[in-house]
């Protein structure tokens, strides 16, 4: 296929060769090409040559590299290199009062007639439920009446000893006896908020952040500060330490790895810095660490956690994207904070459910996790792919939107003259359920962004309901 | 056996002569007598005879009827009539702050080695468990991954049609859609506390009252007012008056039925005098119905719900007490707060347990619930006599102890000189959990009183467990 011809080094010549079939479809978005071995045995160059060809490819943005598992065509563009704007710091706290769409985004999870593109939920498909309901059976069977037993904090130990265990990957050294297990992430976080602050207090958050955790900050009477993040870097930590020098902070909030809803992975040195501002300001860092098992990259991003020397950070995370939304099991790792949330996890909640903690706790144990989460990981990366592709091929021109590299969440531009609030209305008419952009922010910014679950399998289904909303978005253009 | 002999009517010799039994310990406490057809049968005595024989020693304090149950021996007290003293009225808001033995008190559920004598646990040997784990497989295998998925608010509707069939037995009339589950009784009483008052508000309870309430009220950064109980009228109306000229109180926490920890039960005449008085001066009502199913009489005693007409009354409940603590399956009914509760149900927890609520229902559906109750109420019955029995044996002269007529709470007032708190230490040191009565009051009155769990079933064990603790008390005596 691939011949040496004057003045074109032969690894250019790969590449351009590659970059055709991926244009004209032979390979489409999110689908394996060729391995460099395969590649290079295939066509008789050097390894090196192919690894080059590929270099390129991933500069141009056509193919995306993972940790053993080879090359991913990416989804084509309109435009290279756009990618959806940061919030504006706006550098004044905000009551945060929220509207019943969540209330309709949260409804949609129970309907199977829409369209799963609104709350972040994981696809049936990638549930192990036969694997949960065998380990299920033969540890509570074994347990006896001590499975219905009160499970009191800080939670099972054999789930703890698991949950310190995989610590290990995220750079962090954790024993069983730091981490205090929750009914799920939002219960950890509700504590983290709780054991850190008093109402009336300001607590920084991203913008955009998921919207979860300004319904807490509402319902705890808190104040929000938001600080833009761009999808290259998280949280801007200028503007952070702008509004640290104006206001009285309590604590911060961020999601370091794969943002909900940008998608955002701050580089380490970020992280890093991120952790001595809050130490030296004296704010409590709560890290929502929910989606970070979800990575595309070579290995586990590192936490903010790994960074803590002191304490401050509460690391708040659980299964529920990973393993789980229904059995409710989360956790936190309150650094300094022990003492606080230990006793508010008994006030507020008094005891956690036993046979979730003993299910979760048997499959890290014998169900295969990491087999699991390496399934899962490359299934949410090509679905990634397959949504982009359906709205560069739906949507109007001048979309634009993020590339996480985890998670399952996708963070969609339009153009400006779309009123995403009117799109969800409209698209929850058409039974499509989705995020406006409004809802991930304390003071509405993001009017023309919509946030996209692709946690669900790529149908046909999927397929036309972006037709639908590209068609909606375009009558929004006329 | 019995004849008839001048003077004294007949149906007086056949109760002097089973008193006679009992005293001996022919009959000992808790256990059944004769039932009235055969004890009419047997002594050729007619049944109106008999029954008034029973009546007679129902008047004593010796037997007390159950429902379809029959005829059983009480404890044999020290000093009849005698009960527990209710608590000063202080007419003062006071600022709720706990000691950390709440937590050796929860921490003691997960020891075996210790004598459950403290937190309200019910035995091992009630729960159901082969038949949970048997609807649970099966009901989950039906399921397949949706058995994995979110549950939102307002709960499985399964779930709330079952609770709201039985809610008929209370005098209510509710529907499906009246209810919203959630994750324990705990995370009930959070909801209808943040949904009714705001942090500094004012709260009125019992005193005593359960001591996690008061964990709730700190938590919330409210103010308790105390108003006093008696273990036969429960709240006491006039004070609630009294203390409701004089503050402003938005909200008012009572468990109406088997009190816990005094096991008091509130005529029902008082029932809607309270509702009445919250309703005309404007305070959410908070029912705490969780030991409402535990009764021991004819039939199962109303609700405050039941006397609501305004949609004032927020009854919590939950499965802990009757079925499993550690499904943490609960719920609200939040009459006219209805709206709040489900947004903050929403934003504090985001999900429930999709299993536990299925086992739940499919239990409350197929697994003979009805039978199961009728079985722990007459566990429940005859335990607390063993305990009640096994006082008096053991402790110091002058100890008096409530009669509740539902639920496995006994509350016990020392002599005066003895120092609950010092007994509970002391106890703990000896591998017996104990709750001291001044950590059901925010105000720490009951100085010499403890609360002991009845849930467990009697043994040789907590015999000796009871002799250690007379032991204890006598040495503070000296």
């Amino acid at each position: 296929m691939v011949t040496a011809q004057k003045d074109i080094p032969l690894y250019r010549q790969i590449a351009d060769k590659l970059e055709e079939l991926i244009t004209s479809g032979t390979f489409s978005s999110g689908e394996k090409i060729p391995s460099v071995r395969q590649m290079s045995r295939d066509h008789r160059v050097s390894i090196s040559t192919v690894m080059g060809a590929y270099a390129l490819l991933e500069d141009r943005g056509r193919i995306e590299g993972r940790s053993r598992s080879g090359y991913f065509v990416k989804a084509r563009l309109m435009s290279r290199n756009k990618v959806p704007k940061a919030a504006l710091h706006r550098n004044k706290p905000v009551e945060v009062s929220r509207a019943s769409i969540v209330e309709a985004v949260l409804a949609a999870i129970q309907q199977p007639e829409v369209v799963p593109f609104g709350a972040a939920t994981p696809g049936d498909e990638l549930c192990p439920h036969t694997r949960l309901n065998t380990l299920s059976n033969v540890a509570v069977r074994q347990l006896g009446p001590a499975a219905y037993r009160y499970t009191v904090v800080p939670g099972r130990e054999d789930l703890r000893t698991q949950i310190a265990k995989r610590s290990l990957r995220c750079g962090e050294d954790l024993s069983p006896s730091d981490i205090i297990t929750t009914m799920g992430a939002t219960e950890a976080l509700l504590l983290a908020l709780k054991a850190t602050t008093k109402p009336g207090d300001v607590v920084a958050v991203e913008n955009p952040t998921y919207y979860g955790i300004l319904d807490l900050i509402s319902a705890l009477g808190l104040q929000a500060i938001e600080i833009p993040q761009s999808p290259e870097k998280g949280m801007d930590l200028d503007a952070l330490c702008e509004s640290i020098r104006s206001h009285s902070i309590k604590a911060c909030v961020v999601q370091p790895n794969f943002q909900n809803p940008m998608g955002s992975t701050m580089p380490d040195e970020n992280k890093r810095l991120l952790v001595k501002i809050c130490a030296d300001a004296g704010i409590a860092l709560i890290e929502d660490a929910l989606y970070s098992d979800l990575y595309f990259g070579e290995s586990h991003p590192f936490s903010l956690k790994t960074f803590d020397e002191t304490g401050i950070v509460l690391q708040c995370s659980g299964f529920s994207k990973s393993l789980s939304p229904g059995l409710r099991v989360g956790w936190i790792v309150p650094g300094k904070f022990y003492d606080q949330v230990k006793q508010l996890r008994t006030s507020l909640g008094l005891a956690t459910c036993t046979i979730s903690e003993v299910v979760v706790s048997e499959f890290l144990k014998n169900g295969g996790f990491d087999r699991h989460l390496r399934r899962v990981r490359s299934v949410y990366f090509r679905q990634l792919q397959q949504v982009r592709q359906g709205i560069i091929d739906a949507f109007p021109k001048g979309v634009c939107m993020t590339e996480p590299k985890g998670g399952f969440i996708l963070w969609v531009q339009l153009p400006e003259p779309i009123d995403a609030e009117k799109l969800v209305i409209d698209a929850l008419l058409e039974k499509i359920s989705l995020v406006p952009g409004t809802l991930c922010s304390a003071s509405c910014q993001f009017r023309n962004t919509i946030r996209i679950n692709c946690g669900h399998s790529w149908t046909p289904r999927l397929e036309r309901a972006l037709g639908v909303l590209g068609h909606l978005a375009k009558l929004q253009c006329r």
